[in-house]
């Protein structure tokens, strides 16, 4: 996502310690002591500005979330959502995806969510998308048994790539369609890049896949 | 495929045994007796007209095809093609693919092609796909360890289906193509069904799966 550089950003995430996790880390294996309720969690890696993790949430009082986003300067604006909805069972955090066995402790997080990650198309750079083989590892060590991944995209490409990828890696395909816009797939909640591309006429993937 | 009745057929078949199989059960466990040279065997389940069954078969002189189809009406058609291009390396088979473990013994076969194979849209209908488990189970008590299913169809939901089916029994993903006739894919020949509905502007599905 490119965004101008906003030198403010960093700070306004710094002041709002309620939404935006401080120091993630301190709350590895206690992550049930930062929510109001104790509750499924589920994080979104990628968030970008937010829309789906704050809809999410509102949909689904039930469930914790974390928006997990690597540029401040795109995170601001999830931040912005957040504050204005006031919603206790959603957060936000300024880190690497490559970096969550550090946050968390195996089983703390229910479902992984991606939505519109980067496809990186040129194959010498698969190691960075975020359905390689060590990302599914990294899921892994952070997931419930049985955890289960869910995945969208308008990317061609990527939707096929992961396809492989995840049943390389063992995971269960439970559920795809290869037209989310056109199928009965209730309770969808777009997100920024999803509005974009399927208003040019890309067609939306989704699958869910789960640990076995 | 619907077809006017042709009561002539049966009668045509039995007259090219060097090309119609007669009596397939006679030849379980020798099947490299059946043909000229002893190679790889591929079989295609639902061969229809036999468009893609014959051209494989001419430009792929080291693997030997067997075209299977349930109806004889059609099944003819595909007699016509291979009678006219005097192959010795493709046969067909007047049979029905439920029975295909009384024709084969496990590892004569080394691929299953599925190529447009019926939709059975309807949930109650799902059994009778050819990529319901008990088909899958079928392919592999005929196939060598680790052979492989190709399967190519312009229908969303079958190939939706077949998917998380093929995810189910454990099957490896190892190639998947979203839109087969806009990807770098190489030789593709298609079948009469591929032509047809790609004309009408359908995109064509196609993967390969792997026992394991
Ligand atoms: C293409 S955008 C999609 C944003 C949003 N999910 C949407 O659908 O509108 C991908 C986002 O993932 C973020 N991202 C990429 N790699 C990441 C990583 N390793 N950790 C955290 N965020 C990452 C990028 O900064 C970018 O904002
Ligand atoms: C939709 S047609 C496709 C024909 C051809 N593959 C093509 O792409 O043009 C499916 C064919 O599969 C055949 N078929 C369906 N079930 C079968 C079975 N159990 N055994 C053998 N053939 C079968 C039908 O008779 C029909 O001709």
């Amino acid at each position: 996502m490119r965004q101008r550089n906003k030198p403010w950003a960093k700070e306004k995430l710094a002041e709002y310690p309620q939404y935006v996790i401080q120091s993630p880390d301190q709350w590895k294996g206690k992550w049930h002591e930062v929510f109001e309720k104790n509750q499924p969690l589920h994080i979104e890696i990628g968030t970008g500005k937010g829309r789906f993790i704050s809809g999410m949430a509102k949909a689904n009082p039930d469930i914790n979330y974390i928006g997990i986003e690597l540029q401040d300067s795109v995170i601001v604006t999830a931040l912005d959502h957040i504050i204005e909805a006031e919603l206790p069972n959603v957060k936000l955090m300024n880190v690497n995806a490559n970096d969550l066995h550090t946050f968390f402790e195996k089983g703390e997080v229910d479902r992984v969510y991606l939505n519109f990650s980067d496809p990186w198309p040129k194959s010498r750079h698969a190691k960075r998308r975020l359905t390689y083989k060590t990302f599914l590892k990294t899921y892994e060590e952070i997931l419930v048994d049985q955890g289960e991944i869910h995945f969208k995209t308008d990317n061609q490409g990527l939707f096929e790539y992961s396809l492989t990828s995840f049943s390389e890696y063992g995971l269960l395909l439970k559920y795809v369609s290869l037209d989310l816009h056109n199928s009965n797939f209730d309770g969808n909640i777009m997100t920024e890049y999803e509005e974009k591309f399927s208003n040019k006429g890309n067609r939306i993937y989704r699958c869910e896949v789960q640990y076995r």
